[in-house]
Parts: C-alpha cells; sequence; structure tokens
C-alpha cells in the first residue's frame, strides 16, 4: 500500500466547523463532472484507490473467517490479536512515516510531535469502540448470534444520522432514500430460515442494539472529524495516534479478560497461519479505514462494507460452495439501486 | 361507485399516437404543482379516487380468497364465476350509461353504437388473458403454486418496459429505479422458508413466466392504448365493449372446460355466500381497473395492487392471526420507498 500526502493549502489549526466548511467547498464530486481538473482527478482517484482497498480487504476478512471457523475453533485470546492488530498498524503509519520523511523531510504537517490540543480527542473512538464491545457480551443475553448480525445493520442508519448531525454534511432526499434501501437491502441479503426469531427481541435487545448502533456510528463519524480536522495533516500522523490509544485500550482488555490466560499459555498460544494472515488482513483493514474516512467519507466507508459482504457471499459460493438464497439476489438487488440513486443523488444535489 | 364524464375538447377520432401525444401535453402531476387549476384538481382527485378503489377492492380480494380457502375447497366452477364477473361489469356499465344518458341525454360521446374501427382491438386484451390463463395450467408443470406468486412479479417489469415501448411515454431514471424497487420489495415481502425453490425453476419454467409476464403486461398496456385512444369517449361504453368480448372469450371457456360439470351439476352448483362475494368484488375491482386506466396509468395500477398486497398481509394479521415476517417489513420497507422514489422522480422529470 502506498501514503501520499494530501498537499493542502490550509496549514492553520482552524476550527472544525470552518475546516469542515471549507472541505464542502470542493464537493468530491465535481471530479466526475465534465472539464474536471488534474487536481480533482488525482482525488477522485484517490478516493476510488482507497474505497476499492477497503471493500477487498473487509470482504477477505470475512472469507477469512469463515476459513478459519470451518479449520476449526479460535485456540487463540481474542483480545491479543487485536493488540497485535493495533500495534501492527502502528508499525505500518511509522513505516510510511519514514519513507516520507526521507523524500521530504519533515515538515509541520507530517512531524510527529504533538500538541495537547491535537491529542486529546484521539482517544475517544477507542473508547467508544470499548464501550461498544463490552455491550456485546451483554446483548447476547437477548439476541442470538445470526439475530446480532442483522441487528448490525442499524449501524447503517444511525451513521447516516449522525454523519448528518456531527459532521453537518448534507444529504439528498435521493441519498437519504437509498441509504434506508442500503440498511434494508443488506438485511434482505442475510435473511435465512431463522431470521425471523429476531423479531421476538426483548425490548431491552433493541435498546442495546440501537445504543450499539449508535456507539458505532459515534465513533466512526468522530474519527472522521478528527482526521478532516487537519486536512493538511499527514495521515500516518494521525493514524498513529489514532493507533497508539487503539494498543493501549486493548492492553486493557487483555489484562481484564485474558490475564490468567495470557500469564499460564503464553501471549500467541493457539495462533495458527490463518490467525496470522487475521492479524494482517484486519491492520491493513483498519488502515484502509483511515483513509477512507480521510480521502471520503463515512457514507462512503458504509457503502463499501455493505459491498464487501455481497461480495463474500459470491465468492464463499466459488470457495467453500455456499449456495445464493433468493433473498440475497433481492437484497444484492436493492443495494446495488441503492449504489446507483446514491450517486445520482450527489450530481442532482 | 359514481362514473363521471371527462369534457375533453378533441372530439375527432385521432390516431393513437397522435393522442397519445396530447396526453402527454397535459401531464397529471401539475395537478401537485402550485397554482393549479380546478381542473386539474378535479383531474387528480378523480385519480386519487379511483387508484383508492383499485386498492381497497383487489385487498379485500385477497382477503375473500383466503377467507374462501380457510372455509373450505372451490366446488363452483370457475369458469362459470368469470363469465359472471363480466356479466356483472357489463350491467355495472350499462346501468352507469343509463343514468348519464337520462341526465345529459345522448351525445357522440356517450352512445353505446360505435363502428368496426372502434370496436375491432376491443377482444385483443381478453384474448391475450386467454392465453395467459391458458399457459398458466402447463406452468404448474415447472413451477409450484409459491413459486409462480413469486415469478408473477415479473409482470411488474414487463409491464414497466411495454408501458414504455407501446404507450411511448418515459419513465425517468428514478421512476425506473423506483420501478426495479417495486419489483423486488414485493417479492422480498413474499419470501418464505420454500422461496428458494423458485431458483431450482428449469430453463423452460423460466421462459414460460416471462412469456407470461410479457402477455399479462401487453394485456394491461394495451387497455390503456384502447381507453386513451378516445380521451372524449365515455369510459362506461368503453368498458362495456370490452367486457362484452370479456364475455364471449368466457362462455368460449366455459364450453371447452366445464361443459359437463355445468350439463350435469348446473351452472351454479357449489355456489356460496363468498362465491357471490367474491364475483360482485372482482367485478367492482375490474370496473376500477378499467377507471384507474383512463385516468391514471398502468404504473399507477401496478403500484396500486403492489400496495394492496401489503395491505391484505396486515389485514390479515387481524382478520386472520397471520404473523408478518421480517421479510414481509423488508420488503414494505422498500416498496414505501419505491413509492416515494417514483413521486420525486415525476417532479424532478
Amino acid at each position: 500500500m502506498e501514503y501520499r500526502k494530501i498537499k493542502d493549502q490550509d496549514k492553520d489549526e482552524e476550527s472544525l466547523g470552518d475546516d469542515l466548511e471549507s472541505l464542502r467547498g470542493k464537493p468530491p464530486s465535481t471530479a466526475m463532472s465534465l472539464g474536471a481538473g488534474p487536481v480533482d482527478r488525482t482525488k477522485w482517484k484517490r478516493k476510488s484507490m482507497v474505497t476499492l482497498a477497503l471493500t477487498v480487504l473487509t470482504s477477505s476478512q470475512a472469507i477469512l473467517i469463515v476459513w478459519s471457523k470451518r479449520a476449526g475453533k479460535y485456540e487463540y485470546s481474542v483480545t491479543t490479536a487485536n493488540f497485535l492488530v493495533e500495534t501492527l498498524k502502528c508499525a505500518f503509519s511509522l513505516a510510511a512515516l519514514a519513507r516520507i520523511w526521507n523524500s521530504e523531510g519533515v515538515t509541520e504537517d507530517n512531524r510527529l510531535s504533538t500538541t495537547l490540543d491535537e491529542v486529546i480527542v484521539y482517544p475517544i473512538p477507542a473508547a467508544l469502540y470499548l464501550v461498544k464491545n463490552l455491550l456485546q457480551y451483554y446483548i447476547f443475553a437477548y439476541v442470538d448470534a445470526p439475530g446480532y448480525q442483522i441487528l448490525k445493520n442499524l449501524n447503517i442508519i444511525s451513521t447516516g444520522v449522525l454523519y448528518r448531525i456531527i459532521l453537518k454534511k448534507k444529504l439528498s432526499e435521493i441519498q437519504w432514500a437509498a441509504f434506508v434501501l442500503l440498511c434494508a437491502g443488506c438485511t434482505t441479503a442475510q435473511l435465512n430460515s431463522n431470521s425471523d426469531r429476531v423479531l421476538q427481541t426483548p425490548f431491552q435487545g433493541w435498546m442495546m442494539a440501537i445504543v450499539m448502533a449508535l456507539l458505532s456510528g459515534f465513533a466512526g463519524v468522530y474519527t472522521e472529524a478528527i482526521i478532516k480536522k487537519r486536512p493538511s495533516r499527514n495521515i500516518n500522523v494521525q493514524n498513529f495516534w489514532l493507533y497508539i490509544f487503539g494498543m493501549v485500550f486493548n492492553a486493557v482488555a487483555i489484562v481484564v479478560q485474558d490475564f490468567d490466560a495470557v500469564m499460564n499459555k503464553g501471549f500467541f498460544h493457539g495462533y495458527s497461519f490463518i490467525t496470522v494472515l487475521m492479524i494482517l488482513n484486519h491492520a491493513l483493514s483498519g488502515i484502509a479505514v483511515s483513509m477512507v474516512m480521510k480521502y471520503a467519507d463515512n457514507i462512503v466507508k458504509v457503502y463499501s462494507t455493505s459491498v464487501a459482504m455481497l461480495l463474500t457471499a459470491v465468492v464463499s459460493v466459488f470457495l467453500f460452495g455456499f449456495h445464493l438464497s433468493l433473498a440475497f439476489f433481492l437484497g444484492s438487488t436493492v443495494v446495488s439501486v441503492s449504489i446507483y440513486l446514491h450517486s445520482i443523488g450527489k450530481l442532482q444535489r
């Protein structure tokens, strides 16, 4: 993966609002219009590349999970794996920065040192994800695992709503319609004979699912806000600080949840080749998510991961002999129309 | 039900193409725009009323079918019932005409007598439906009944395509997207644990389903073309001639299919109170369809019957204690968004 530096004009630490305002002044959609300049083309290309990377990585992530489940149980501790993912992301960010420092020298935008003002918001997404992951243990008292997969699609709606409220970016009427369709389409594609059980979810289960969707949506939107606060700031520096806090929070999770197991059986107990692949994939996916936040937005991220879900199912047909259901075809159709409407809605804005 | 006469300017028998062109000159959507005149308001009101009537009648039709199935088997011959439906529609049309002749006198537009030129196309829809109904017996060699219900949603797409080709009316990009969603949403709402079997439909089954969808779509679009050929012509006269041929074709069907049964057990053998209700309902629905063709179009008809399908399911929850599936909620959401997009797409045309 290649990391490039964005040549941004604004070198000052502006307020979040102003900065997002200025970003909105140069909508990415112009890149697709006729007579777009080379800068717009480069931006559009970069946006497409990171989106494609995220889609492929997310899809292969799901395939690795299916593969590992088929190979046997999870023998390793998930918390150590998560910690390693964050560490690896930190290492990748530092390596990319080293290359940049070599070629461009250390500047205001790519130096690692930071101010308290800049760094103080960075732990927030990691903290939100931690709370969400803790809630995840409790929601299974009310919903089974397939039901949880279905309820997770509420993330799509919560991300859209929080994107509108927090980042103050507008979606057109058609784009809102497209977003509702994306949620309905993804859920439809995942339907199976047991899906109706989710309708029996008790009130507490629904509440927790909604809170988790809001936490996850808020974490995503907040990460975008942090990363876009200083558009000229090098993404690898921003990633480095995000991931450092990710490491800290996951270290806490190891101590709280798996201290005994790690002490008795060792940090790497139960690791296999596929575990290493999954950690590597998660790390790259995480970096791709940051890139999409920087060069595109949460809406693109949601579409990208939704397409990845469909892609996974299609690839699984060839790899594992899975069968595609009628619901999958219908859901995919709705998702495809949603993507089309989203792009149409942008042009008509 | 009240039948009103449309006061149209064009009293001449124009060619179909020209006439539709002139109709397109006064799009119904203007009725919803600001500053619409009283004529537009009346048109919009009439369009809404016939659409509502069609939705309610179609929905109660499905409920009557469920009710009759619960009450026992179909003991009566379907062909005699169909014949009576056509006869009743003819009688209703004549009654409405009698009222109009009383109040307005006999004019060029409401007189029953006709020319060969006008009437020669009227048997075509009835003939198309006959062929479709004959095919219906053969398709069950390849698809089961629930599968056939799913495949019937192809009607939605075929109606849209033929509406575009034959009536040369344009749908906007968003309206096309909405139409694909309507088809996907209706199918999703009907999904159940056996639906996937339809994917095993052999090639011949698919071909027959497509041909039947085209026949049904063509019959609908052709009826609209006939009815709109002379906008000033009274709808009850047009209906009378359509239904006369319906009677003829259904009389043929009685002779071909149920001659022995009718001869041995009598014409009305097996009729019950619910059978009479169903015949009455079918007759009124049929008239509502004609009205929608006259004052709205096939697209409105398709939306109306789709909403009726959803309405039936909801009403069945209260009447018969049916359970709504998650698929139903998802499908209903997609259909609702489709309706919203269709109306938005019209305004943006």
